[in-house]
């Protein structure tokens, strides 16, 4: 046996154990009433501690000045969130999550234990780097998802049919509703839905799975970060789904190439990875 | 043991054992020119054995005037034999399927042996009485479905909430692309894709299916023909899809009612039921 | 249209509207105490009352004389029902099932509310005559089963294969854990946890579904009463477990024919079907 | 930020690009007569050729002596694969899967061409690493599974209870027929049957799948090589099976410990990763 070689970094999450926060920017949808109410109080009262920080609206059109060491600390549910590492990973900068209730529930988090959560991400904490998807479309640039990129159906009650690739290599070809690749953040949200599997969030891997496949196989499969995942369009139009925003459209033998975003998302780990409390919480929610 | 009551004819499949054909008409889409090709020479030839027909083209604004003594000849695939459906259902009219390939294969059929199945049909055959469904839309008047309908999300990447009822009884409430109620003959159609079982067509039963629930249990339901269902939108506005038409809207809060339509679809038995041997040619084809 | 002939009273479920129950008969598990000391204080109580009672344990040898006016009141969980079915049915006469606690919770029922529901079971009350399953045994008698049967493989770590018939027609065959015969009573049971449709209980339908199946497809499918469905064991021997109990093997080439037995099983419906709380609640628990 | 420190190369997988082959073993099992007669023969030719081999039984009680530098060629289906592997794995030495065939169908390769694979492999070839898994069973040794580890029920007919943890952290709990740990290599075996996902055999992760689990989530999850998975059993005794084999009983209250082998399965790489091409193979035969 002579040259061992690793192969280059793929599945490596980096964990960075320290981060120096220069900027607090809370983010919040401005309709959301209760996350504003709550940002605007922790907002007065670290300025108290002399501790400054700013609000930010998700719909507004400014995009706010950040760079690697701001930290966006988003108020809501899983669309605030998705919305708010969309805007931290443009900058590079950490995200705070600090409501995942995925069934958006209203914020319960009063304003003093929240400071106390932002005070101690500022200091010695943990930032966990999570793949993010780059997406290359066609006739456009690239485009960003964290949770996951779906080719579906362009009109209600016709199946596309979605030729899938990894890397060169043809994988199965499906009729369906769709076919969706997503990201270890995104496992348990549509993914899960259509049947693909629970991924820790650490990983470095991408998961594709056909949503309502017609007579064949509907197992998910799982790949490495350093694979690009190919998603051609055959026969019929297709519109392309990126964390619920439609972001273009395939026509027929165009494709999609989906892989590894060369910037991860930054998200500070306020806890330790406690997922089967999460399932089991999302599961009682879901029956309620 | 006093009183026996049976149940009110609910699952009793009606088999008429012979039909007397007054008229034949076949039926095609007008930009399939190879079932259009097909119709014309079967016509010309059974004219020849003293036999009128007529082709109707199902994509025109024309409707053909048929009895409960007509025969309808669907040629094409499953769009084909559903809108076909659709027309003899109205009249009370037979349908007789020529071709059911659900993939949309070009027809292989030489039009002796269509001449022959349809000479057949006219005799003594079987007509068996195919469940279909009755719609009740708000402010609108009833729909038809052969297949199934759809309560489903209205725009891309968002998902509905969907409240079920079996009569009166609250069924489980699903956060999901859809709710489905499909037929026997449905539910190796679109169904059969988000995982619902495969019924035998001659069953008076209904099968309600959630499409990519989430965090929920995704299990069908089978229930009587005798049973109401209802599915109500909450939250969301969501739209109706029966047999992949979009047939309506649905406000939050809204209902539709979907029932055993009372009046069945005849549907010539040509050959015996032999479903075992059409699932595994499609689960080859869906495998190509 | 000549001659309409319906099918042979196949999907009929009969409700039969009132019972003259003569004989009150408790079934428990010996070593089920809290059920035995409700069995006894509910005789004490019910003798106080003028109206003779017994009790019987399950798991003794003694089968105690009972005829079609018996009531056999099952007090227990899942287990202790489908054994208490057996016995009733063994003699037409009907079962009261007390607590359906899937997971086997201890019984929480004051005496006072049990004898109230024995005595309302003994006057005027519905009884649904539920779909139970004959199984024909090579080399054997015919069995009972009463929520399903399964030909499953006869080691750990091995697969069998089994050919599924439905009437003289192939239907699929399965490499798999097992293959799976389901009655719509049993349809929450192991069916369910297999992936198998919920299924109204008043339905006369049986639930083929496979498990575990490798490499084909793994719906269900939902054959009418009226149907005999064939499972052959393929190259292997396997076992046959009816309602949890193994009653055979099957060696290479080997069939079992599952059909509708002749005699239901008469439930007394206590109160309306609800279904979705049923479920619901399962799920509560299953996730607890 | 100050510090990056990555994780202790977890999902790195290493490709060995070339292995100095110092001997050669064709493996098969005693009675698949047409792999022993290929292998007699390859013996044979190989000899003219100068190059000394020999013929192991997987089924004799002697272990060969073998070292890093032997290539173990595994002649038969997946389970002559699994059990070479073992051999191979216990020695450090490599093994060439000839014939991969899932449903066992007779070897139809000439001796020409294996040794033609045979040759190529000991020369400049890569050898990829592949995970396995680690078993610690109490009052016993740690054992070895190459596609899965499987706690599963101790009698047919009976359902398990299993809590599951991933590193210290409660995951769920399973009232099942099972719940299975398996590797990427395991991934298209039983894993598959029972809905996991296909992994990228080259990923250095593991899959926990509960079998046929009773009202609750049957997702799988995906963890990284660097977790310990724990399986306790609860209530009732449960066997353990790896690879088809059972090694142990867990009684109540008892666990295992699956993580990842230290040592991994040294794979020849005979030509690129095709997985889609098995996987349709696959399916069209098991639909045969």
């Amino acid at each position: 046996m002579v040259r061992i070689e690793p192969t280059t970094g793929t599945f490596v999450t980096t964990i960075i154990t320290r981060c120096d926060v220069s900027q607090l920017v809370f983010a919040a949808f401005s309709n959301r009433l209760d996350a504003v109410e709550l940002a605007r109080e922790s907002t007065r009262r670290l300025e108290e501690q002399g501790i400054a920080s700013s609000l930010h609206f998700l719909d507004s059109d400014v995009t706010p000045q950040l760079d690697s060491s701001s930290l966006v600390i988003s108020l809501g549910g899983d669309g605030t969130f998705l919305r708010a590492a969309r805007l931290a990973h443009e900058f590079g900068a950490s995200i705070l999550a600090v409501n995942l209730g995925r069934l958006g529930f209203l914020l319960n988090v009063p304003s003093s234990e929240l400071i106390e959560d932002v005070k101690r991400s500022m200091g010695s904490t943990q930032v966990v780097e999570r793949l993010a998807l780059q997406i290359r479309i066609p006739r456009s640039g690239d485009e960003f998802a964290f949770n996951e990129v779906v080719v579906e159906r362009a009109e209600s009650g016709r199946m596309v049919r979605v030729q899938t690739f990894v890397g060169d290599e043809p994988y199965l070809t499906y009729s369906a509703d769709g076919v969706m690749v997503a990201t270890p953040t995104g496992s348990t949200g549509y993914n899960f839905s259509v049947g693909g599997p629970v991924v820790d969030t650490t990983l470095g891997v991408m998961v594709l799975t056909p949503i309502a496949a017609h007579f064949t196989i509907d197992r998910s499969i799982v790949v490495g970060g350093d694979r690009v995942l190919r998603l051609t369009a055959d026969g019929k139009p297709a519109i392309i789904v990126a964390d619920g925003r439609t972001i273009g459209t395939l026509h027929p033998g165009e494709s999609i190439e989906v892989r590894r975003n060369p910037r991860p998302v930054r998200v500070v780990a306020t806890r330790d990875f406690e997922l089967g409390f999460r399932l089991r919480e999302s599961l009682r929610e879901g029956h309620a």
